[in-house]
């Protein structure tokens, strides 16, 4: 899922994220609940409308950049007690709160709000936090079935269809994952996410939280890591029972001039490319590797041209975008082991610059 | 002409421009000749190929932004001395040097370099200021003949049929505009711009001097004028003769909230717009106005997305283009005068804002 954290992936118009293959939009909802407001977007009859995007969209709760963004985060049993770090309003976040929130703004998947974990974290303060996040989720999940059931007054509820996915935590501790996982599916939801992951652990100590916890959760409903990663993390998570991931890379390595190739990884302002005439990635068919050199790339970069933003997003969401569809063929042809071993030995990860 | 000033439109690509009717693209040499460099440009084939943009470029002579941007510009006889903005790096530009210049970027029409006046100026000063001018233009078109010859080495010439413009001066004196208009066409260009108007004289005064140059132009030949200016501009140079226009106005806005529209001019970040669902103009038929709500733009904006840069600038140029083709066809059905009118009397240069 390309990130459009206020609505819009950055430097991108929504037929741009089509053309690359988009098939859902995340946006985030601590941004959204701030600045326009979930009340503005609910009367303009809610996100999809407002934005333009026909396609879905998964919200998350707002909690992570409640803990990572906001100023002065108090978190109690009620919930998070911030301020705006746009204008220091004083806000609280609660379960239900969250829930209603994204009601208004009526997203295809919301997500409940959890508590996210500092890494490293004891075993003590892991599983404390878990549990509170448990407690969170049925918060969150009752209100979700009053708002369905029509009984909240003052939440404009804007998509009736809307899912709701559980988020499994317990940091490292594969005890406090598979509590989580059996706590959350017991509670019941429509699809399940593994949060307080790609937040500066080994990656294979990711890998194997993630196999462990997929394999607790129903396999016939989504599954869904979020906040990961790399192209390799895709696949190895895809290995592992993961159907969805939404993360940033893409789209802010893009803007830094981070670009990933099926030959390697491009820093685009190396002066090596100044004058390469190649396409950034031969055997890409964006937009951007259809239509321009790396010495074109490089110049608009240099130059700090805001179209340098736009021709890079759309070239790593599409290789991004691309993968998942290779994958998923792969998956459908039953080639996906080899696909896999193809795609970890091949250059993609390596840096093209030196 | 949209303005693409160091080889993109900002914010925007190639076929967005083509959509919203663009025929030429100007460039400015001062910004290409620093970075990348017209010889690395030449060595890629030229502007057309670097930037992969199949339609005629005009490129600029640099003389401007030498005189607005750089660093201690020292003009003399021979040309002008500066430092690169950039890096402090020490430059001549002379006129035989930005003939050779706009060669190896080979756009399809070269500027030949003038001196850039203040205003207000004295007669006297603007007197001297213009007759350098014609001498410096007597040496660029001297030159640009040495380079269709082929008689200069160390010039890789990228455009063939590279045509050159030369530019009339004179401030804001009718006797100093004739005898520039006059000195100008006796040595012969295949075009001709009016310059050092839309400097901050008054409306009244850039239309008569417009019309007294033009009067004294070819008419079988374009007449350009340089640097302007408003909608209103246009139509009012038109209907004295002038051919073609490149300005900042639609893009810079663009990217300030500044937005034309055939109601009235929009500051989208007016609270005003903030639940306001109609589309920007519901009389333009760009991507913008036909996807996306004011109450979007407005949120887009504030949030400072580049996304609104480039939704903006798509629509301002639209409107633009579309204003000049609304022109073509009046003048080609003659019905010039009423649409004169018309355009005129309409609220089109009034403030939607209030």
């Amino acid at each position: 899922m390309p990130v459009g954290t206020q609505g819009t992936v950055k430097a991108l118009r929504h037929p741009d994220l089509e053309e690359a293959g988009a098939e859902i939009m995340l946006s985030n909802t601590y941004h959204l609940l701030l600045r326009p407001g979930d009340e503005l977007i609910a009367r303009r009859g809610g996100l999809h409308r407002f934005i333009g995007w026909k396609r879905p969209i998964l919200t998350d709760s707002g909690g992570y950049q409640v803990f990572s963004l906001a100023d002065r985060c108090a978190i109690t049993e009620e919930g998070a007690d911030f301020r705006s770090h746009l204008d220091g309003a004083r806000q609280m976040l609660t379960p239900e709160r969250a829930t209603d929130v994204q009601a208004r703004l009526g997203s295809d998947i919301a997500m409940v709000l959890d508590e996210c974990l500092a890494f490293p974290a004891t075993h003590e303060a892991a599983a404390s936090s878990m549990r509170r996040s448990i407690r969170w989720a049925e918060r969150g999940r009752r209100r979700m079935m009053e708002l369905r059931g029509g009984s909240v007054d003052g939440v404009q509820v804007s998509n009736l269809g809307q899912a709701q996915f559980g988020i499994v935590q317990g940091g490292v501790f594969e005890d406090l994952r598979a509590e989580s996982a059996d706590s959350t599916v017991a509670i019941g939801f429509e699809g399940y996410a593994i949060g307080g992951l790609s937040v500066g652990e080994p990656n294979e100590q990711m890998y194997s939280v993630a196999e462990a916890v997929t394999r607790r959760l129903p396999s016939d409903q989504p599954r869904y890591l979020m906040g990961a990663g790399t192209p390799e993390d895709l696949i190895e998570c895809v290995a592992r029972g993961v159907d969805m991931f939404d993360c940033v890379m893409p789209t802010r390595n893009a803007r830094n001039g981070q670009l990933f190739t099926s030959q390697g990884r491009v820093n685009i302002k190396n002066a090596r490319y100044a004058e390469d005439d190649r396409p950034l990635d031969p055997a890409c068919q964006c937009y951007t590797c259809r239509h321009h050199s790396r010495a074109y790339l490089r110049h608009l970069f240099m130059a700090g041209e805001m179209t340098a933003g736009a021709l890079n997003t759309l070239h790593n969401l599409s290789f991004y975008l691309d993968t998942m569809r290779r994958i998923r063929d792969a998956i459908a042809f039953r080639t996906f082991d080899r696909f896999r071993q193809e795609f970890l030995l091949s250059s993609s990860h390596l840096s093209l610059d030196s």
